[in-house]
């Protein structure tokens, strides 16, 4: 990508922001944790718990949109500033195996990160690797 | 639509189905009901609770996923029958306004009942008939 | 929908507006043309021609994105004025059934007029009323 | 990804299949060439003529779609081979920058290859590397 990112944030402001400002991340316990950032990208990881699951012991799909949501909300707060509350204006995602229990990790890169509009990628793996699931979410970001 | 869509099960067969098989949807208390099945569609209702909302109060992007995924898990269910586990393989999702707490209402269509895909519209709308959030979603549906 | 849309262009302006402006999309001949103009809504026509065609004989995947494009275009021009060019942001589209050369209709709702940012439904039918293509196409409106 | 992916057919073969199988795509001249094949990848390129801009001079939208269709389905068909037809089952593209005259580069990767549906993300950039557009994909494959 052409464009240069840095992020202005770092991961345990971040942490810290979410304690504070954000709570309900942790409603269900501290199953979400920033795993690395890095210029124009983030990897979180999700610790799943019995609430994340569906029958058949396979992750949800709430769970894995909550898990890309958060993660992309994330990498957007961290390269444009804790104070410019971003909305979610659209997600895709596409499901492509079953997770079972587990750690799973996911990577968010920036595509697009300009006046009106944030466009992030979002890939949820498993700790083997396995694609779970992959997608993009749009933010509207405030002028700063 | 020229395809004759008709459901053969009924809505307080959903609901029962949901009770002893789906009891996860009901993990945050009896928020989602069956407010009207017609033929190729479904309405559901979403009484919000705390646990729904973002900061600022407005229901979250997570909770209004869950709401689109089972009512679209619903209408198909109903279409073709319990024993059939459809699994989610896509979600589009454009969030247009902020929901406030209290009842929002999910009408979604069947677009296409397949053999192997099933898609489905979804349109998330409050009490005073204002579009909350709209998309849809694609299931892989088991030969029958 | 609670919010009141109403169009400020007549189909007449629309079509001379692109006659002028937008030769383009007249290409290939005139294959689009305006069907129905109503408050927040408009239905578009198209009349493939070989051109439109994939092997087998059905109609591209290109042509029925083309035929969504210009038709959701449309209905934003009726509604915010032919002088505010916007710009497509993201498109999402269903392909439910394989369409035949024929005419076939485009219906696209304003779900979304907002200072920045526009976003349509659009469902595509053919003349049996069977659905060929569904999705949403979201554009970026300069400030009026 | 941990899934092994190897091309069964050789660029060459693609393109001498796209030639007699596929002519439309040559309709508008030669402007589509394989850029690069590897496993689970191809990069194709658009050499664009004046047909694929829009007023102002940029690349249009659907010629950005079916740039990373034909990409798409280039790189499904390396890898499961050239008689099974694939389908376009549904499209997801965010646009994020506008494209200049001149070539622009498709990176197609197999997300999932499954029995029945394939699933590639695309990124379309510009010689400068700058990010056009970027989306996904899915195929319905016919069973092999």
């Amino acid at each position: 990508m052409a464009e240069k990112l840095e992020p202005i944030v770092t991961a345990a402001e971040l942490e810290a922001f979410a304690e504070t400002e954000f709570p309900q991340i942790h409603q269900d316990g501290r199953v979400f944790s920033i795993h690395d950032l890095a210029p124009g990208q983030i990897v979180m990881r999700l610790d799943t718990t019995d609430r994340h699951l569906r029958p058949g012991g396979t992750v949800s799909g709430p769970a894995l949109f909550t898990f890309a949501d958060i993660s992309a909300y994330f990498v957007i707060m961290a390269h444009v500033g804790l104070k410019a509350l971003s909305v979610t204006t659209s997600v895709h995602l596409n499901f492509m195996r079953k997770a079972k229990p587990g750690p799973l990790f996911c990577t968010c890169r920036l595509l697009k990160c300009g006046q009106r509009l944030a466009v992030v990628d979002a890939l949820i793996t498993d700790h083997e690797d396995n694609i779970i699931a992959q997608g993009s979410l749009t933010y509207s970001v405030p002028p700063r």
